[in-house]
């Protein structure tokens, strides 16, 4: 399959086909995901996530040689500082930080001439962003499944693109899955688009396929967002952010306990469910954009059947 | 000012220029401002609200002979029928019903042959819509200001858009006030926009000065969804709806305070506020889009402007 490039200033940037970053998903953006967004054209990137050193370093041998970033949950990985040390060695990129405070990391990443890429969900954060040196801010809204907070995509991303003014780029998060939503984010003036949803449902990606069923069978409609799987999880994080899920029996069960599922044995049904990939009690960490999304496609596909929507999209007026 | 007109079928079903229609916001949008939209190429409608009938009557005199609609809160319209017949009587260019179960009305409606616009906040409400027979679905997302719920627009769009199948129009509502937001939403595949922060920051809206003040002060950070408000009006709200405005400093009181603002002091404190068109006391009732609003403008300005920043985006691709 092959499509027609579109330019813009990222394309230019990273010297890429497609404005399309693949997000740096916790689990589920492994090396072979990251490795054929790159080769379809996009940015792919390795989601190191919560952090284990081990995992990461497997995910950059099943990258090979395709050229690739890495992501980081940024409070994270301020209780393993070392593991941006050894993501620098490989050569990455990009380094994409997502919630927390970006300037620690910040200066590191720029010596060594890496591009850092930096996601933001506010107006406020965008401006911290910009001040540690971002090169790329990706506005996240709430849309966006998995970890994200309040704004919409739709109103953040202008605002963002006033507030930079042409000092770093801006990608559109949140809410995009097909070319229609490519379109509209290079018309809210984004220089591309950071894509989970979509790439999660992909054949490379690393998800159960109950999990992908349960995906393909919910609409947009069936995600809510909440805390509790970070509660399941043991994982205490900051600030307002909280993770988007398909609204399964188990997060019906718990919305309503005021204490949440913290005792070891609710914690241990949770891990697992994890484990068994079981979508009734760990949900699906996906967006609303699951009510756009037919079927699981090769990460190929899915760049290149966005590419030719956009195009149709924007040939239209 | 004048503008080039972008055709899609909304423009052509109702004989538009621009693909605009001003969102019937309650007290907000009268007549003087729904002729204005109207005049200046899109449509615009009155919004009925919460149902005083004389001061419906007082704007469709001020609309004078501009073909504009009008809009009505659905749950409400129930306690007062026959608000519809006078308005029907009146020849409104279409009725649009938001929130609330709009099968009772729908064939009345029809029956005078009179376009039905109704408004949806999920993928649920959508094929309900389309099962009373309407003829325009507005789509609108969380980040819309004034009452709504919680998707949002950039996903519900298409995957209403999909839905409906050319079955009826659609307009993207929610988080759209400017041309970038206008181009976005035709790319989604939306046939026009609704529009309601943009124009409640116009000349003509029924807004009092230090309201405006307080918007044009504020990013797209300083919005809630709430039901406070409500409370303190005494609007019994059903479903999942609750309303967004600026977070101003009688929300944050009111927000740690688990009975609301619901006694006679908390009400009349509320209503002096209102009154007064106090801002600090009665939140300005806008959107996110509110960080993109840096003036007060006249309604046909805001039209042409739209216009123009949608071309211009396009065009660039």
């Amino acid at each position: 399959m092959a499509y027609l490039p579109i330019e813009t200033p990222l394309t230019r940037a990273f010297g890429l086909r497609a404005p399309i970053v693949s997000a740096p998903m916790a689990f589920a953006g492994g090396g072979r995901l990251a490795a054929e967004v790159s080769r379809a054209g996009g940015l792919g990137f390795i989601g190191g996530g919560y952090g284990d050193g081990d995992w990461i370093e497997d995910q950059w041998k099943l990258a090979g040689d395709a050229a690739v970033g890495v992501g980081f949950i940024t409070w994270r990985l301020a209780e393993r500082p070392e593991l941006l040390d050894r993501a620098l060695a490989r050569g990455p990129r990009a380094v994409f930080l997502s919630f927390g405070d970006l300037a620690p990391f910040a200066d590191k990443v720029k010596a060594a001439g890496v591009p850092l890429v930096a996601q933001i969900q506010t107006l406020a954060a965008a401006r911290e962003a910009l001040a540690a040196g971002a090169d790329v801010v990706v506005v996240q809204g709430a849309e966006a499944g998995g970890h994200g907070s309040g704004r919409a995509t739709l109103t953040l991303v202008p605002e963002v693109v006033d507030l930079v003014a042409g000092r770093a780029l801006v990608l559109a998060a949140g809410g995009i899955a097909d070319g229609r939503g490519l379109a509209a984010a290079l018309m809210l003036g984004a220089d591309g688009v950071n894509v989970g949803t979509r790439f999660w449902a992909s054949r490379e990606a690393l998800v159960a396929g109950a999990q992908h069923d349960a995906a393909l069978a919910a609409n947009g409609d069936a995600t809510v967002r909440s805390s509790l799987p970070d509660m399941a999880r043991g994982f205490d994080w900051p600030g307002d952010w909280n993770v988007r899920t398909l609204r399964n029996n188990w997060i019906r069960r718990w919305e309503g306990e005021p204490e949440g599922p913290v005792s070891d044995t609710a914690r241990a049904e949770y891990a697992r469910g994890v484990a068994a990939g079981d979508p009734e009690v760990a949900p699906a960490i996906v967006g609303e954009t699951v009510g756009l999304i037919h079927e699981i496609l090769p990460a190929e596909d899915i760049v290149t059947r966005m590419m030719r929507e956009a195009r149709e999209a924007m040939s239209r007026w």
